[in-house]
């Protein structure tokens, strides 16, 4: 449904100020895709003095993932649970990452392992929140109300919902499609019941595969289409709810 | 990809021949989707004196799966690798299958707990392949080419790909767009490389995912459409190579 092309261009897109140090950290360790998708395929991690140093797509956006550790993008890595776990460990523990703003994890799907192991491991650091990503079927609002359930298990905030592949606008003749029809109301009638935010809905664009196939940031690549309108009104929103977040933690401490 | 929903229309099609008995097993432990797709929500499983009985759609189609046992579809399963690893033991030990001719096991993706517990499981029982799904970009066929890989490594034999959403036909203007666009050359490409068998390509149907939601059967829901062609002629392949491999294996015995 599209949870690492939205990790990606979240990282993009908060790195676009330079003021800011962006993090992202890929905890999908079966199936790594931020690496192709930030155009950075082939790079291997760097160990120094102070650990291992993440690969860097721009000065202020650095990038992790089990990727890099691969001798071929098609090696499987066939693990179960408890070593999953340790490498997102060892992803926290021995990482350089630096002084950073904001730390992007992008997990598989699910409620397992990967999720209840991040959410442990960054307890003492008072995670913001998490940004839940669903298409308008209600195959998929099935698993993200499974999802929502889970943070409200482990005291997890949630940002908010991101409805992908909301409808497709036909190239020729401008008529708008619903691939993955919302029969249930999809995202938007979801988070009025659950009481959740809808940060937006994001348009089928072939260029988003196209763009992460290739590795470069499709906000750059098509900046004029509607799908990065409402991508870079989802940031933003985003961007908000942390400083909120921050702001509300230093009046509290 | 669309794993679950071709898992329950290769189940269907199956069924559609009344003599041979199919059994569904879903071991999407935190993402159990088929009960919603085999509109079978809401089911319970019964004990009878010899194990768990599967839930019944045909009577020679039954079906399994962790969303039988919750007592909400919007409860989150929480649970790490070994909890998850022993519901799947006694999905095959304890429920009470009778006679089948087909199983057929629906996946979460990755390679991890789930996959290799399936596969150790039924080590005694010679499964016949796994099928692989996977859409026309990049970033899913990689996630593919581990999935292979993975099968190469615990000698699970592949009876080919799936290659899903290859196309959408604009239902106005008839025109076909590539919303995932194969940009590498596509699950063919890819087949040819590693010498595996595509199994056919299936085209994007927004009648797919509403029957999905629905519980219907695509296949029956619309049975002209140029997607059911599809998926019949890949089930009519998959039909083909599990005769030959048990004919196979009479002839070894």
């Amino acid at each position: 449904v599209g949870k690492s092309t939205f990790s990606a261009l979240l990282a993009q897109g908060l790195a676009a100020d330079e003021a800011k140090q962006v993090a992202l950290l890929d905890i999908d360790i079966c199936g790594p895709s931020i690496p192709k998708m930030m155009g950075l395929e082939g790079e291997q991690v760097h160990q120094s003095g102070s650990g291992w140093s993440p690969v860097y797509v721009e000065e202020n956006l650095g990038v992790m993932s089990v990727g890099f550790l691969l001798s071929s993008p098609d090696d499987a890595v066939i693990w179960r649970g408890p070593k999953k776990n340790g490498l997102i460990k060892q992803f926290l523990r021995d990482v350089d990452w630096g002084e950073i703003d904001y730390l992007i994890v992008d997990t598989p799907p699910g409620t397992s392992d990967e999720h209840l192991s991040i959410v442990q491991y960054l307890s003492a650091t008072r995670i913001d929140g998490a940004v839940i990503i669903t298409t308008p079927q209600e195959v998929s609002l099935q698993d993200v109300r499974k999802e929502i359930n889970f943070c409200h298990k482990v005291k997890l905030p949630i940002i908010g919902v991101v409805e992908n592949m909301s409808g497709f606008v036909c190239p020729k003749c401008k008529n708008e499609s619903q691939i993955f029809p919302p029969t249930t109301g999809g995202a938007e009638k979801m988070c009025q019941n659950l009481n959740v935010s809808l940060l937006g809905k994001v348009p089928l664009d072939p260029q988003i595969g196209k763009s992460c196939d290739k590795g470069q940031s499709f906000l750059s690549e098509a900046p004029e289409s509607p799908a990065t309108s409402s991508y870079r009104n989802i940031i933003h929103r985003i961007q908000e709810y942390c400083d909120q977040h921050h702001f509300h933690e230093e009046k509290i401490i």
